[in-house]
């Protein structure tokens, strides 16, 4: 037999509904909580169809759903031997299977299922169907996704008062299981990520009541305790580790213990939240947010380069056309799309992908074009949320941030046309210069030397959001970065950032100008302050000045924050950008850059992806030593460029 | 408790659902069918809204799927007692249900689940939720359709070589149940809609083999007989006779026992076909048809008069924007789904209903716009159907038919235009007027004094198909009218129609023609011929030179044909239309006409339902008598009107 058959099912279909499912599985004391977007399903029904010449052969054809195969319109049963006599045939598979995936896995000595299959939805063009190499047995369906499970024993046991609490020692997203107890006495199930959740039975974020049977193995939540109240003293307690298995590619290893321990947290939580698609917590929300995800596909492409969790997002995120409504409902979310789009190509060189996808960015822009304002430009109407930051800012009207988001998608989608040769791509450029001359003459402060919020309520406040973006995406000048640096970055009365998400972009804007005291100087105080209070992955915010468990307070829940929040993540990407100074300079790493940076740090030594390669980069006092293992790098050192030989160390004597 | 709390849902969600599983449930010969179009789907999870101002109360909310209730913002658990404080509140539940109906119902002294909420699928208008009034109880699932159940047993039972067969002296569509059985032995059942097919074990239509149980209910199917292999003596055979309760608000009898017969045979076929929505056959397809749900509505209008289940048919069929591609695939139903909503509307006068989907037909019309050629003619493009009927046609470019229909649906949206006050009344009235101009110049031929099928092939041939439209639908003059009658319809050597589909349109048209002898013989011979066979349903094609089971066979199947097929019911409308003659004049019968003919009957008496009310009409030597039950009505009568006064009998001696 071919051993190249998958099921197939249609484009989209498999991220949707796992984006799905997903999504709809937030609970929240005792309540489901769906997602306040328009949730996307799969389609209920697909049309599989190949047209095949052979000296004959032998079908199997299985059906997840159901439906029927038919050779030459000769309809046969599912799992049966279907003899193929020599010559052309034209094989169709009718798969209707509404509440999963319509999926079809064909053993077949001469046109087993695999990338060479069309499909449409009953409607609409032929085009190739999607698949997974995962899924390559009859007996994966593609409806559960590829996970790995490891078996995890409490690490501490501790009677409080009639409960006893359990800690798993770390944070983990699973199944509790507990075994050995009494059918008719209930028990009571209060998790915590941390102890005093769990502890606080009134206010812990997700508990359970069961009675009933023996043994359990529970909803899979995320936890590290678990609070247990009706137990036997015989019951065994041990919880079912849930993960997707991926490969570290990048590390950092520095002579600062604390930036290599915030690397190792930083990996930890963002493993943790690396699953069906990038999500938000691993608690909470437990949604695929897009400008989230934007962050995530950043510190991926630095420790990952997993292309496939980063394609499975941008399409769950998108779902099936019409766009009704802004990405998470939110402009910002619905730009950033479209950039993460660009950032991926850019990284993985996917072209067949950017093809399948393109009409749908293109549609999501026609959409954000439907917001523009009289003066050209996007603003928010009816329930358009405009996001940003969990800041205060001045959202009167048009918000400067969002256009500088709208001229770096105009150039992501100028890209794209180009690229594909598909649109007018001219015009694109020009839509994004024209709203760049437009932005410097309505949001640029001459005299307070920065882009201010908005340009209707007269107030001309500043906040550091807009001026990251124009710097982050080379919309400002020269002059005007520098002036944003003075009277913005390193102005300490422009109110700070307080979450993890604004501050990874503030960090990266300021690696990019080299102010690496600053970027260490955040690292140490603000990762680090949440590592000395015993954190062992990245919250979803951390204000210093607070105490105790009022920490895990946020949305006014008593633990309502998420512990374990992806976008904290950002070192990672930090230290593979920067300082091992890793990039592409065209797509796929065909050509890329290394510009290695020493910051504040005496030595170090780490490696970055390059696409699916990988670079080495050794920094210490006596020498700058860089090794690729594939073709097309450079490494920029002190203004000169030197060719890096695949596979050949370069040293540069220090 | 206030008792009027229904299950809410969104417009569309219900109706989607039902058809889907109906579609999706096509069986034969051990495999399943999915239909060859798109199936649209419920949305995945729905938001509802209430603004109530109220002096306090409480609610308890249940939810079909998973979600939560929130009152001011504050999230309570499905299930729970929750106390409402005086004052003005909001209150939402959010419910995701992915594979069924998200739903609501809520039991509340101030706030029940009915018509005074409000919904949308997390995008989108907040618009008015929808609901039945049989889901009147949290027991009462909507996803558990609202049919009744008989418990049947076998009138027949007969040892037939080493199995039984037996028969249930009808045509049923249900559940058999097969009790008292060896768990180790397996059974095998055979349907038949005729002996011959129950028999027939290589080539039965539907069959199963079942092992592992002592009892079973099989799934639901249509059939009169079954044939068992492999049961014991002591088995008890059984079936629930699944159906929809409805009530008979048309009737006929004549003095010819035929007719009266073939009424019978008319009701019984039809509301074997009534359940969901209007099904063409209840054993193949169980498909919505749109043009065969265009006739079961004109059907219904004269025997059962339930607006729900065309409204039920028309959202099912058009399911979810944006339209992909034609209703069924096929031209002529997009436009005849049209029609069926304006003969609807003029039917029960439902403007609310109108005002709903309104938006949806605009929506295929576009639709169908993007298929006008360079003439301005309507043609199939890609994978559009041209089918009109299983008939020789000319399809060759632009069909007539198709005009025909087209010029009827502009005036169709010319109407509802107008009633709503919404779009460009005159603008869709002249399209209709434009249009007919050019049908008149393209397919008139004024040599054959007919319309022509193609103006492109350049064959003129003439079917009576775009004829019969022509005078159906009142664009042929009066003169061309005279020309059609003589030149195609009582014209022999045009090919014969052979469809109760298309001979329903025939008879439509000779009736008002006031051909009845014409009718008359028809219904003897075509709709007679198969009484005289047996038939207790009308069959989907009959040809009465075929002997045997050849009657049986269709599209290459030995018991392809269907032998309970809706559209052959169409003697209850013409009896309805014509010999009892109530129509509407007005929206809803607000104002109607009743217009009896004897046509070759010495006698007869009926009832026509005239929306929700009822008109008896009494014909015989003596005198004609005429009573409705609502005022509004007219007889006309020998070029004379007499008002009719409500529940008061008019008798004209004769």
């Amino acid at each position: 037999m071919n051993k190249t058959n998958y099921w197939i099912w249609h484009f989209g279909d498999f991220e949707i509904f796992h984006t799905m499912q997903v999504q709809l599985r937030r609970e929240e004391q005792g309540y489901h909580r769906p997602p306040f977007w328009k949730i996307h399903t799969p389609y209920a029904s697909v049309k599989f169809r190949k047209q095949i010449n052979s000296s004959g052969g032998y079908m199997i054809c299985h059906i997840n759903g159901s439906g029927h195969i038919a050779v030459d319109s000769i309809r046969h049963c599912e799992n049966t031997h279907i003899e193929l006599t020599p010559g052309e045939h034209t094989v169709e598979v009718l798969v209707s299977n509404y509440g999963g995936i319509p999926a079809v896995f064909i053993e077949s000595d001469v046109c087993p299922s695999n990338e060479s299959w069309t499909c449409n939805h009953f409607a609409g063009e032929f085009e190739p169907v999607s698949y997974n190499e995962y899924f390559d047995s009859v007996y994966k369906n593609p409806e559960i996704f590829s996970f790995e499970y490891k078996r995890m024993y409490p690490l501490g046991k501790e009677n409080y008062n009639d409960g006893i609490l359990y800690d798993f020692g770390k944070e983990i997203f699973g199944f509790l299981n507990i075994s050995g107890v009494d059918e008719n006495q209930e028990i009571k199930v209060f998790y915590g990520e941390s102890r005093e959740e769990a502890l606080d039975t009134d206010y812990s974020y997700i508990s359970d009541r069961i009675s009933g049977e023996k043994d359990y193995q529970l909803r899979q939540r995320a936890f590290r305790y678990v609070y247990l109240k009706g137990l036997p003293i015989k019951a065994q307690i041990s919880a079912d580790f849930e993960y997707l298995p991926l490969c570290n590619k990048g590390s950092f290893k520095c002579n600062n213990p604390l930036f290599n321990k915030l690397y190792d947290v930083a990996k930890e939580t963002f493993h943790l939240n690396c699953r069906e698609a990038y999500l938000d917590g691993i608690k909470r929300d437990r949604w695929i947010w897009s400008g989230d995800a934007y962050q995530s596909a950043r510190i991926n492409r630095y420790l990952f380069a997993d292309k496939e969790i980063d394609q499975r997002t941008l399409i769950g995120l998108i779902g099936r056309m019409p766009i009704e409504q802004h990405i998470n409902t939110i402009i910002d979310y619905s730009l950033l799309w479209i950039i993460m789009l660009y950032e991926h190509y850019i990284t993985y060189g996917d072209k067949d992908f950017l093809k399948r996808i393109f009409s749908m960015a293109d549609e999501l822009l026609n959409f954000c074009e439907t917001r523009i304002n009289n003066d050209g430009f996007i603003e928010g109407i009816g329930d358009d949320w405009t996001f940003i930051d969990w800041t205060k800012m001045d959202k009167c009207g048009a918000v400067c941030a969002e256009q500088m988001l709208l001229i770096q998608t105009y150039t992501a989608m100028a890209y794209f046309s180009r690229e594909l040769g598909v649109g007018n791509s001219d015009e694109l450029y020009y839509k994004s210069e024209e709203l760049k001359a437009k932005v410097n003459k309505y949001y640029w402060n001459e005299e307070k030397g920065a882009f201010i919020d908005s340009y209707t309520s007269g107030k001309n406040n500043i906040t550091r959001h807009a001026n990251i973006f124009a710097i982050m995406y080379d919309i400002a000048t020269e002059e005007q970065v520098e002036r944003i640096l003075e009277n913005v970055l390193l102005n300490d009365s422009v109110e700070k950032i307080t979450t993890p998400y604004f501050e990874g972009y503030e960090l990266d804007v300021l690696a990019k100008l080299g102010v690496f005291s600053k970027v260490e100087d955040m690292l140490r105080s603000y990762w680090g302050g949440m590592l000395e209070l015993g954190a062992q992955t990245i919250w979803e915010e951390f204000d210093p000045t607070m105490q105790g468990i009022r920490h895990y307070a946020m949305y006014g829940g008593k633990y309502e924050k998420s512990l374990c929040h992806a976008w904290g993540a950002t070192p990672i990407y930090l230290f593979g950008r920067y300082y091992i100074g890793a990039y592409p300079t065209s797509p796929g790493y065909e050509t890329f850059t290394v510009k290695p940076n020493i910051g504040g740090l005496a030595e170090f030594c780490g490696t970055a992806p390059i696409n699916d390669a990988i670079v080495t980069v050794e920094w210490n006092e006596k020498h700058l030593s860089v090794i690729a293992t594939k073709a097309g790098g450079t490494l920029v050192w002190k203004n000169n460029n030197y060719s890096l030989v695949p596979n050949k160390t370069l040293v540069i004597e220090l």
